[in-house]
């Protein structure tokens, strides 16, 4: 069950699919070019091959355990913990001000997928401390941030986002946790949150919980929503650790995958409040919750990718290795390895084009990100803020929904031994279910796909998107190869499908939102794909020109092959959602209640 | 986690689509008419939900045991057996002669659905001894009949199918069992033999295996293969038990699922040969294990049927409980039930239509087994086959792999809660999985779909199935209403991209095997795609008919609209599938082994 990260496709994508030449171009990101991305990949590829990998089925098989109010880790994560924090990977994307290595988000997400790859449920530590930081960062006062950014960025100590109550999921606007303020200037927080990742574990000293609570006296719904740092162990002023803080992990559950990871139940005040420092200001909370969220949730995105590689490369292992039947076109007259059956192809390359596809697209809203974020043009920041916004549901969305495809299929490939856990093919396959419903199911994603990033911008975002894939599509058409106008031939198909959605949608949402509501997944899976599709068609004309130029022609021909799998097999399914989107409103809500 | 079984749906199907009425027209059927349908359903229904569905979650938290060669199930399986085999259900479709109940398939599917939505793990054993029963009807000899037959329908032991060996899963060619020839006509078993449902456990005093091995001097491959009867205890003339036979458990797998049914390792002749009997005649063991494994294949369809419903209906009573979020279109002004909301509705629809447009489509394969066994005709006979047999890689492909999305969509209504194992629905998701492999994974229900169902007659079979539902889309024009007319043009659609994919497959599955094998399992998932969505339109009609004729109009209603849902929502897929296999099968097939 080893890994091997994909360093080369990942530094194909950064260089020219993600042009990092661009990024080391803006101020503060001079050195982080190719050079820079090629030497952190490598060694982050060595860490997690060697430390974390190994422990992944350690964590299904012995997963974290609680016992009086402390959770024991799976053996060997507090010390992975600590070579990773001490190897400066939690600070990769973080200002070096606060200990951090700042690197820009287009390297950084490399490496989120390699430590992904390797190990889901101990990735999902860092990842709930990054969107802490976030938070601080972008909220917190200049106390806050002295007293607690240091620690996180070093890793030091972890974090935790607490937005969900038994009766608050989706809905926060259902939030009852409550702040009540102390003559001074801290409040005391009482309530109950669940599904808490990493709320309570042993893999360091503090744990900083970002908790959303309803100060007495704020108005109703998601504006009365502010936000909390509440320390498990208070923090005196010389930063040594305090009392304990009255908030308690009562439970953590039982879950069907990502089992090393403890998911808690947190209970607040049950012994006086816990003490608790805002965030910002009072009622404003989810704004800077959203921060996090979309931190998180272009991770959790990144998270698909990872466990599709991974189940990837166990997939492909295993029929290279398992020898059964012989290979219809009779070119061996013996069982062959399964590898060389058409459908065990077909399934393998499913599974490599969506990954790479995914890859691709996340890889440029990454760059966009970095452009958004740090570019001295505004014009160009307020261009790339949009492009990225509109890509992080995406991200989040298609790529995790397009894991449960791939992880069923690593299974599948597998065959009986794929059902037998010691294999641990069904791992990747139980891991994967929870990225399509948590930071915001893809329902939730896609209302923000449908609401804020289409129907309020009258789908100008998206016709800008469209408007550059008719252009690689051009490029495409110039190229003139079978495989380049089969390619536009497919992606043009699917633009067309696309433009027809995002009129549909940005018409109709206000005066039929049922039924464009009822098309919302359908159009966000409809876009991903045509993104990951459109990313994958521009790496088969970077690679038709470098095969001619003889650079590397097996990793050339292999993403040629695979752009032109893409487009066959996935981008073709396009015009059926269009039509399942555009026409197919009225029979998904029109079934009476009682009828069900 | 209670379950209500589908009788009404059922009753539909079988009276409306399957016709039982001329089922109950062929001699010996003559009581198996609708009343006797309804009678049987609804006896059936009590049993499955009153007694098997309670112990469905208690066998996942409690799996099968093993310990020192003997299996312990679940506490409640060996009285839940008990009562099933002694309310007649192992009995249902089999010969009076033996102690059945001998009713036809039409009606037998559907309680067979029912168990298995109950209790799947419970479920297959019942269906393995199904399969034992069947092939000892087809080639046991007089004797072997008279000394097991009426044991296993009578459900006083049980059987079990032993074809898997760890070097031999979907290529029997290299099966190594070995018989040896004894001079008591008897022969003696050695070998191995894994994957083997109910091998072993302790709801029956006796269990009857069914096994492959080569008798020695046999021919290589799957033409010196045998078929042998081995008793777990051998069985003295008087059918008293007597001494245990050499076949011995050493081992269970660790599974995903259906964790309750013990999957056993096997190990013959250890201890001197285990004592086998021959089936029929030597060198024709694979041609049996076929009628056997057409069975299970059959029901394993149904098992995906099975789980999805049971999905469905957790997901239902989920979505009507759940209070989050207000419903987009402003018709309630607080937060309210799931179900109110779009995309609640579009995955609840989908996981409906699919249901019951396979449970339509094995209505009807089963309603063509009961005429192509039984009918006086032999011209009718003869239809039935081949329409029959054109249907059981469909239902068994097509309702297993839609039974992973439709679990994974009742996960994902439940959100959080859905990866919370105790919440159940996560059961049926890790269970389903095992549906695409077992009993031939679903590219094997390719192979069977493009071989011996398409190439073999060059497509004739397939084309005059077309030729039906060319029929039916005139009946919907002829209809006239809004959703006959749309269901008309999407059926349509789907038939010219499924005609389109049969004369590819006809065309060159001799010629270019790689083309047409890398599309087998898109055209699998195409085709029963379409006799499921035609089966949906058919419905359709008859509760147009039924609903100006004032018959149950709340059930007319969902019925038009979900058959309409299945046309906008599934049928959709088709034209984009032929796409990929058409003109895709390059890309499949062309990347370097080196390059995975």
């Amino acid at each position: 069950m080893s890994y091997t990260a994909p360093v080369k496709d990942m530094l194909f994508t950064i260089e020219h699919l993600a042009n990092i030449g661009q990024i080391a171009q803006i101020p503060g990101f001079e050195d982080a070019g190719l050079d820079t991305a090629q030497a952190v990949l490598e060694e982050c590829a060595k860490f997690n091959e060697g430390v974390l990998a190994p422990l992944n089925w350690e964590g299904d098989k012995n997963p974290s355990a609680w016992k009086g109010g402390e959770v024991t880790t799976t053996p060997g994560f507090k010390e992975a913990f600590r070579q990773y924090a001490d190897g400066g990977w939690q600070g990769l994307q973080h200002p070096a001000d606060f200990g951090g290595q700042g690197l820009p988000k287009t390297i950084g997400a490399a490496c989120i997928e390699m430590t992904n790859s390797a190990n889901m449920s101990f990735a999902l530590c860092p990842l709930l401390t990054d969107g802490a930081i976030e938070a601080l960062l972008t909220a917190g006062s200049d106390a806050l941030k002295a007293k607690y950014l240091e620690k996180l960025v070093t890793g030091q100590w972890t974090g935790t986002m607490n937005l969900t109550e038994p009766q608050a999921g989706s809905d926060l606007a259902l939030v009852r946790t409550r702040a009540e303020p102390q003559p001074d200037g801290s409040y005391k927080i009482f309530g109950t949150k669940i599904y808490i990742t990493y709320g309570e574990h042993d893999m360091a000293e503090n744990i900083v919980h970002l908790v959303l609570a309803r100060v007495q006296g704020a108005p109703e719904g998601v504006k009365g929503i502010s936000l909390f740092v509440v320390p498990k162990f208070l923090v005196n002023d010389d930063g040594s650790l305090g009392a304990r803080n009255d908030v308690h992990c009562v439970s953590i559950e039982h879950k069907m995958g990502i089992k090393a990871s403890p998911t808690a139940v947190l209970q607040y005040g049950d012994h006086g409040g816990a003490v608790g420092y805002l965030v910002g200001e009072e009622n404003r909370g989810l704004e800077y919750m959203f921060i996090m969220m979309n931190a998180a949730r272009y991770a959790v995105g990144v998270q698909g990718i990872a466990i599709s590689e991974r189940a990837y490369q166990k997939a492909v292992q295993y029929a290279k290795d398992r020898v059964q039947s012989r290979p219809v076109d009779g070119s061996i007259q013996a069982s062959a390895p399964i590898i060389h059956h058409p459908d065990v192809k077909r399934m393998l390359m499913t599974m490599r084009a969506t990954t790479e596809g995914c890859r691709a697209m996340a890889a440029v809203a990454a760059a966009a990100y970095d452009a958004a974020h740090f570019h001295p043009d505004a014009e160009v920041r307020k261009q790339n803020q949009a492009f990225y916004e509109f890509m992080v549901p995406l991200v989040k969305g298609y790529s995790t929904e397009m894991s449960l495809e791939v992880t069923s299929l690593g299974v599948q490939v597998h065959g009986g031994m794929g059902f037998i856990e010691e294999t641990g093919a069904a791992q990747y396959y139980r891991d994967a279910k929870i990225l399509t419903i948590y930071e915001g199911t893809t329902a939730i994603q896609a209302n923000d796909l449908v609401g804020r990033k289409t129907a309020r911008d009258g789908g100008q975002t998206a016709k800008a998107i469209a408007a550059q894939i008719e252009k690689t599509e051009a490029d495409l058409r110039a190229s003139g190869t079978p495989d380049a106008l089969a390619v536009a031939q497919r992606l043009g198909a699917a633009r067309k499908a696309f433009l027809d959605v995002v009129d549909f949608v940005a018409g109709n949402t206000k005066a039929s939102p049922n039924a464009v509501f009822a098309g919302s997944v359908p159009y966000l899976m409809l876009a991903g794909n045509l993104v990951a599709g459109w990313q994958m068609a521009r790496a088969l004309l970077v690679a038709q020109e470098l095969l001619q130029k003889g650079q590397d022609a097996p990793f050339m021909r292999a993403k040629i092959t695979t752009a032109r799998f893409y487009a066959d097999h996935l981008l073709t399914k396009a015009p059926g959602q269009r039509d399942s989107i555009v026409e197919g409103a009225q029979s998904v809500t029109e079934l009476a209640l009682e009828a069900y």
